[in-house]
């Protein structure tokens, strides 16, 4: 697919098929697209932990937020996500992750997109439950959750109106709509 | 082309044909993946510089740090890029734009590598000359220089050592080894 379709199929999907299993395996692919991108001078502090069971995801669903600018409460049972890949930044490598998150988890969205799967980046997280739940050790800061699944809702882009605003909204379809700026006014000389 | 294959092709480059001409269109293009890539609670604060004139790449240039780990002074005359995207947060949209930086420049260069072209995502820059050269006014924050060109030198991927290293290095024949962290030792759960 080209490069263009695949970043604009790739939306941030928060319902999914939760039936659908994703398997290890492929949870490990996609991580192997994020080792394979860049990394502030070639670091790569970032470590990965990987959730592909039902009791797994139910702990760290418990522990990040979804969509806060809607009035929900995130997916409800049976449309939650399959997997998790928790993007970890190893302070005994580097104190300072930059952006290698983002480009890591840009790299993993776009092999999930790829392969029919689809997710979301999610930066709020219940950071101190979530290392609790699931043991992560001291040394490693939590910097993204990115969720999994076989996406089952309609993510439109639409151009931002003239009150400029940017919080995205569902239709009475459900179906989530997502104003985007304008390429004219995101370039600036 | 499939994305493991678009993402294994997308080394940082560092020499290119100073004389291929990149158009603005082409920048254009490649902003525009970047505009509909994810960003935090959708908030959009990123802005681009566009550079395409050989007087603006050599301003550019003069500010930016290329391969800091080698004893080098940056690609050559004739070896330079031929374009830059500057990439900017708008500090009246936000004070903190997390990674959103990273997955845009990821989508750049994907784009610029499915083009034939390729390039390196710089953090180290003398921003303050940069900023005057340019006249950035002061409500952006220069987050990373994306240089771009059409690459001339060969980047190929090596398994970390026994010893942990991960400064990449240039061979005899000047070709670029950059040592990855295998995928076992990135997943830690």
């Amino acid at each position: 697919m080209a490069i263009r379709d695949l970043i604009l199929k790739n939306r941030s999907y928060r319902r999914f098929d939760q039936g659908f299993r994703i398997e290890e395996k492929t949870l490990r692919e996609l991580v192997d697209l994020a080792r394979c991108s860049a990394t502030a001078a070639n670091r790569q502090p970032l470590k990965f932990m990987l959730s592909t069971q039902p009791e797994k995801n139910a702990q760290i669903f418990k522990t990040v937020g979804f969509a806060r600018q809607l009035d929900w409460q995130g997916p409800a049972e049976g449309e939650r996500p399959s997997a998790y890949i928790i993007i970890l930044g190893d302070t005994e490598i580097s104190q300072n992750f930059g952006c290698d998150h983002g480009i890591a988890a840009q790299s993993i969205l776009l092999g999930a997109v790829e392969r029919g799967l689809g997710g979301v980046m999610l930066g709020s997280a219940n950071k101190d439950v979530l290392r609790a739940s699931l043991n992560i050790p001291a040394k490693y800061e939590i910097l993204l959750v990115v969720a999994l699944g076989k996406p089952k809702e309609t993510v439109v882009l639409e151009t931002i109106g003239q009150d400029g605003k940017t919080a995205y909204w569902r239709d009475e379809k459900s179906v989530h709509h997502v104003p985007k700026r304008r390429l004219e006014d995101l370039i600036v000389g």
